[in-house]
């Protein structure tokens, strides 16, 4: 058992998701064992490997990155400040082409690395060649849920089903949800199959959903209906699953993300450095959808930071609707913890609450930023930095603490993803 | 003498700014003594009494903040998520009110503590109680420009003339420039006051100019010109100077700008989160004027992050002009240094070159969110954070260092910050 003491704890569950109280939380092997102001028999009777004095500083559940394309780290700061189509075709694409599964490996620790930093425990990742990928998370201990990224023709469904049924075995940590690349990159028939997987295994389904204009009026053109409407027509979304950006959706598709009970995960970053544009949050939330946030890839974004995403997510929306009381903090911050995980489909980790997956985060309020502490959750979202994470937990297991890893050779996987990006570059240019 | 010694350097001066060497710092009092690859000679006869291995880590100018009010971190997440009006009358102007000189010393406190784990080195503040202020910023050694926000009736004219001698005598780390509140908050006559002022002294003048829409249409309803036309019909902008936030700018307005060599002082964060809209950076860089960068106060941002507004400035020009080719890393990070000191008139704090001011940070390469490392410049804007700031040097003092502070009691400013916030809601509550 580890023992944190002295806390303050916002457990993001229940009426009053945002109330801190102040007390203990402990940890048993992978779990979360015991919430609350311990009685004298309680801590006599119970042996701790480790007590952790918080020191009145913040317990609260850990982000969850609900839709990223981790390993493109390599890419990261290679070709910004470019007009979007010379970006993908030119600079993207080509070196995507190079990537060995040894890549993967090196080019995804350096993003887990950076998602435990900024107290992210858990993504949702959409890339290939996914032995290795499993195996830089395992090796990391971070949790993962791979998203299917087909594209092509209907035969490459099966890819999907095999993925799916492999990877939901493999580990405690790693889990795999059926998921398309997006409607422009598929043809009809791996749509339709697509629909009839979702049926077959009655599974939620993810994709890239309306990020651009130009995607939903290339669909309109093609199938007389927005992306959205054409996958429910498929039966897609009739288990739910999500749609990753959501940029330009129209009213009736907010409709049926609601009807279908399916997730939106906003990514504010990518959205704004593509200059792709402002999700309309605000009728989303007005429409009772269930929001989650993403980093999307380093590629376009180029951080990895959950605090940049939520202070992002909440002043753009202000912009968009002309008003500085659109988008509350609150929605943000639930979006970036209990949001993402449902999304995820990660039910045993939204929340601080007994039996619970320990994804635990503990933010540092004796930093400026955090001062004085007239609000702590409007502090963490407007104020907040990754700065302020003082450890991160996964599972169970203190992975980050004190800006440190408790368990990585750094100077190593820097060092192979460095060479690796190097050498995708030279590739390219011979 | 300070030794940085195996050492990534970008000094921004010169025709290439950007440009990254490897070699030594050297800092001889509050100066830069010696920049480069130091001869053997060199390094037996030079007494260093501390030297320190930044071991390829980056060396460049730390960042100036170009238009902040720090005190107002009194009002950190007390009100947000409320619309503009209602926070302005009923929750700032209520609170600031109770303000003594003693409040605004430990508030200032706090915002610097906070400048310097972002990098930040300077601030041009636009406050009261301005013997306090500057006993805060004295005695942390930290760098302060403050700027006339004086507003009301002609008579107090003489404020800020007798501010402007006083202040730029008390300290070598203490300015004061001319400057007024806003138009709107203005009489004619003092408006007309401050051109004569302007011109008396050659000096330059800055103030809030065309922050919402609302501010430049009751200008044009009240003197037929747009807040910048009014200015500079008054000889106000005559020596320069330049405007705060400048979101709802004509081209005229810009032309006046670029004529009279003024500043445009950028405040991203607080013009989203305030729902003010996007500024016209694009258009402001085309036409050549100076670009600088502020948080602006606490109260309205809420972090005082210059990493935060950087990536702001970049991805809201590319948002607002629906192109990822917008607003250019490099053009961000220069205004975040060299354009903020210069609009401040800190014309030997904006490089690393020899005899300016030894104003430095360093920034940690070997996190994450740096790895790979192909582009540093671009990382620092794109995907750096206050957590890669390893080191902030203000006036050749080492004032914050590995996430520590080196000579202050934060407990104590936290405490007393604390007690006065909750004293100053209680009053208003009463």
């Amino acid at each position: 058992m580890i023992r944190f003491k002295n806390a303050r704890i916002m457990t993001l569950a229940g009426d009053d998701p945002f109330k801190i109280t102040e007390g203990e939380v402990w940890t048993d092997g992978d779990k979360i064992a015991f919430i609350g102001v311990p009685t004298k028999e309680q801590l006599e009777s119970t042996k701790f490997e480790r007590e952790i004095c918080v020191m009145k500083n913040l317990l609260m559940p850990s982000f969850k990155n609900a839709h990223t394309h981790s390993a493109m780290t390599f890419l990261r700061s290679y070709a910004d400040d470019l007009p979007l189509q010379k970006w993908l075709f030119e600079k993207v694409f080509p070196l995507e082409a190079k990537l060995t599964g040894e890549d993967v490996y090196y080019f995804t620790k350096v993003a887990n690395l950076e998602y435990l930093t900024s107290g992210i425990t858990a993504s949702f990742d959409m890339y290939f060649e996914l032995d290795d990928y499993v195996k830089a998370c395992t090796e990391m201990g971070f949790r993962s849920v791979m998203c299917g990224s087909v594209s092509g023709e209907a035969g490459r469904i099966k890819e999907v089903e095999e993925n799916f049924l492999k990877y939901n075995e493999v580990s405690p940590l790693i889990g795999y949800r059926l998921g398309f690349h997006a409607e422009y990159t598929c043809d009809e028939k791996l749509l339709e199959a697509m629909g009839r997987l979702a049926e077959k295994y009655k599974a939620p389904v993810y994709t890239h959903n309306s990020e651009t204009e130009s995607e939903v009026e290339g669909c309109i053109n093609k199938y007389g209906k927005t992306p959205t409407a054409l996958f429910d027509s498929l039966g897609i979304y009739n288990f739910g699953g999500g749609g990753f950006h959501c940029v330009h959706m129209t009213e009736e598709d907010l409709d049926i993300f609601k009807k279908r009970g399916a997730y939106i995960v906003t990514n504010p970053g990518s959205n704004s450095k593509l200059a792709s544009g402002i999700a309309d949050i605000r009728a989303m939330k007005d429409k009772g959808i269930g929001l989650a946030i993403g980093t999307d890839g380093p590629a376009s974004n180029n951080a990895l930071d959950m605090f940049r995403e939520m202070y992002l997510m909440t002043v753009l929306g202000k912009l968009r609707e002309k008003d500085a009381a659109a988008c509350d903090a609150y929605d943000v911050l639930y979006a970036a913890t209990v949001g993402s995980a449902k999304a995820m489909g990660l039910d045993d980790c939204d929340t601080l609450e007994v039996g619970k997956q320990a994804d635990i985060i503990m933010i540092d309020l004796k930093q400026p930023n955090m001062q004085p502490m007239n609000n702590i959750p409007k502090n963490i979202v407007y104020s907040g930095s990754k700065s302020n994470v003082a450890l991160t937990m996964c599972a169970g297991k203190v992975l980050y603490e004190n800006g440190k890893f408790t368990d990585f050779d750094t100077d190593e996987i820097y060092k192979g993803a460095q060479e690796r990006a190097v050498r995708i570059q030279n590739e390219v240019k011979n």
